[in-house]
């Protein structure tokens, strides 16, 4: 490439992306990601499932009341849950799908096929101890990272001229 | 989640979602709707029919003069009013389907079912008396409530972080 | 058109379609359908809901057992339901959506506003009594009639070479 | 409805459903499944991954060679095992989903979430224990239920007249 | 290649299209392609708009009765007509659009216009004298030719081994 | 509907859309138009294809030097022009397909067609005397109205709330 | 798994799939991996470019004449040759792209990218020497292997149960 | 057409386009297409594969660390290549593929493959000695022309009215 001073403008813009962060609700992730990417800096419009545990487990009763037991308290929950995701991915340009440590993270796989069948971009974040068990998501996968901080660089890359 | 003071900027962005209201144009629900969400300090762009019941009737002849007969009068009509519904649903994040106590409401079920098969994300309301005849919809909808304010938590919901 | 005994088949081949029939399952207006097409000659496949009234509202329960009130045993069922008309929409070549004299026919309208958004051709039935409630659909349909005849009569033209 | 033994044909045709079945290889739920629709007359194409636990790990080195180390060995095999999802998907007029009470079964969740994005309809079979952690696929899907037979009733219910 | 005769099974299967026929209906060029093909031994379902003039015009008048005029008469016929269309371009893998030499042939055009939007193959059929005024669809066209033996050359091609 | 000046704000917003003209490029009927939405105050981005006539014709030997004959000086002048149209096609909210007294206006055709079967909008505009051949886009069309005047009321009607 | 014996038809059933087969029509790899499907039991339909080389090149002037020099030559012959990639593209439930030991190959690139995009299933052969330059379509298929026994293998395994 | 003076307004508003740039990475041909539009005071934005050469090819391990052999060094640093493309072409409105004189190029015809998949217009730029292997795709190309000139003269021909 020739020497980009020479004929490209001073101010290189950059893809501004809304990223949908898939993923479990009970510990930072989602905060330290941002934190990278503003680190970085690299703008972007964050969209996710509501990150308040509480808030999401309590929102179907929070709206229409008391359900009779926890199953149907746990499906008008959910179905707020997904009217949300399914109004920000239609808005995303970009999946990123982080699986941590701990909890089933059963959403998470869902919202990833989600991202493949719908031919939106997915990026997987998963530590080396759930390789096997996350192999055929590595394959689905645009592409697979083990942390967080290169799923950051993955994505400076993706916007940065 | 962490403190969300710690790490989040101040002003938390909120999703400005495009939200077709889908019902009847006798009563005055989309007013009260509209107010609803203004009042929750949510900003939306409103699309839908025309509200003004005797322009919606009137508008084929308006633009095309005397049709012959009440049956093309009425075509012609619903040409122009379809016109506008396609060009609306396609700007649509939402639709919120409201059937209210009276009239027949086929536009209503006909715009949800398209909501539905267009992949546009749907909110029906229907109060406790329409809960049977309107069951299959209930089923296809990503979530139903029962009243406006409902209808208004949930969108608030989803727009914010 | 030259004289078709010239240059074409002896036996001119048809379209065997496959056809969803959107409508109310308490009169027998399907079996009255079937036999006008097959009176004509016409084979086809029909799809559509299920045809028993009392085993589609029971269906929820039946599968699943007992659910608590109404509004959950609605749901249940319908949810069964809307699996088999969603299914069922796949195979469809075509959709005749019959509106009949009575009860509220919401389904109806969904079937036939899912059909036009997921541009399966659509034939709507209608009496002269409800051509302004039903306008706009008689707008967004393919082909709008007033009896089974015509439709059977609609269905033999398309089929036939 | 009328009594069909009237109008319709003696031999009430049904659909022949091309199923794919989501869920872990490990234990026989896929053969006692197939049982279960044979034992209620039901023809079906059955689609899945590779059922042999062994050879679905294995795929990758046995058709390309070792591979350095697991990560890689875990790739390819897993490539393989996609490009068949993927092949066998475009076939599936439905997708179950089956969750069982072991193993991290995030396959199973990706799978399912890959159905409801491409729009091929979607039944969930889920025990008690895991309705919560489920939810959201509980909301998702078109139909949820506890047990195999449930599901086996459920295709019954959609593919006859 | 070698030779064909080593390897290939000795009766090398052909593809059987579905090949929907776009033009006028007044000449009698269908009847002609038609039996180019079959002089090649080519065998395909021929779809395409119904081929008798005078049945085109009175359709609509002729399943739903006298309309008030000729715009009326001529708008149910077209629905009809239309209908038809829509439900044979579903099954075309090609679509052979071929202009004569008189009348306006607007249906021609809309109907090319359609396939290519559609992602249906189209191959053009034009003279030389149209080859200003049609060279837009040239260029939208898979394949332009002059005759229709030329045409039926080229189905050859595309269909055999 | 209630008294808009109660609950609605002062400034009713208005959907601005890009819309497609799609028809002949010797008379000044896109001028026409654009002062007709003006003169109602209705701001638009419009889209088409070139309309300096001689440029049309010219522009492949403009960009590519002189080509071997008429055929193929027209068919590199109408590979801009179809470029222009895809990339112009794809912004469109609507198209309004104009069909003047003369010229062929095949090209109109095309684009109508186009834009039906990608599922944008489409307003016909058509005199009298050529209700008869396009009768059938007429039926295809979401509306269609005589004038540029009633056209430009149309677009009205559906982008003012 | 359960020993298949017990619950298992014996005539276990198997995908018949229609593969195209892109790549160069110089050397005869198609035969060769026709032959090693054929060897392993496996049936297809198989589809891709004319085969013959001295056909694919001359097809142009062959069905409309001589053509005003190479360039116009080359680019009718191509508008034949990819009508028919257009027309088996639609059929292919799984393109195998296999890049050999010369030629450019271009056509082989570009029909790897269009099955990608239109997301159908992707195996790519090539050899260790084009690992570096065919990085990128490794990234993009769902498979990658070196030899036309690991296709052939690979289709195997995605076929049988 | 009409005087513009006499009614368009005196800025006439130009297009401001997406333009994907696909070919090579070695040589400086993007920026001299990018100072060739802004010569021609057309404005756009530029997306397009990682421009800087050694970047692109060690981005994998800069991100993931060393990896076991070329051949996943290779796939590692394509994967994130592709994210890349994938992501930048879900923005594209127009993509220019250009062919310069070395390089095995696949990636360029790999980019031009998915842009005819996708539907976006594509513009294809190569010299005359790559006529004959590029045939195909000047043929599924909207616009094929020589040089970068010829391709800014394109671009400024569709954005302007």
């Amino acid at each position: 490439m020739q020497d980009p001073t020479d004929t490209a403008p001073l101010d290189v813009p950059s893809l501004e992306l809304s990223i949908y962060l898939a993923g479990e609700i009970h510990s930072d992730w989602r905060d330290r990601f941002r934190d990278l990417l503003a680190g970085r800096g690299i703008e972007a419009t964050f969209l996710g499932p509501q990150e308040d545990h509480g808030l999401s487990d309590d929102i179907g009763e929070k709206i229409l009341g008391t359900q009779p037991g926890p199953r149907y308290r746990d499906l008008e929950g959910a179905r707020v849950n997904t009217l949300r995701t399914r109004v920000h991915l239609r808005y995303a340009d970009l999946v990123v799908a982080c699986f941590t440590d701990t909890y089933r993270q059963w959403n998470t796989a869902a919202d990833a096929g989600q991202a493949v069948a719908a031919g939106i971009p997915l990026v997987l974040v998963r530590a080396e101890e759930h390789v096997h068990a996350l192999k055929e998501l590595d394959a689905l996968a645009d592409l697979t990272v083990e942390t967080l901080e290169q799923a950051a660089e993955a994505v400076a890359y993706i916007t940065r001229r």
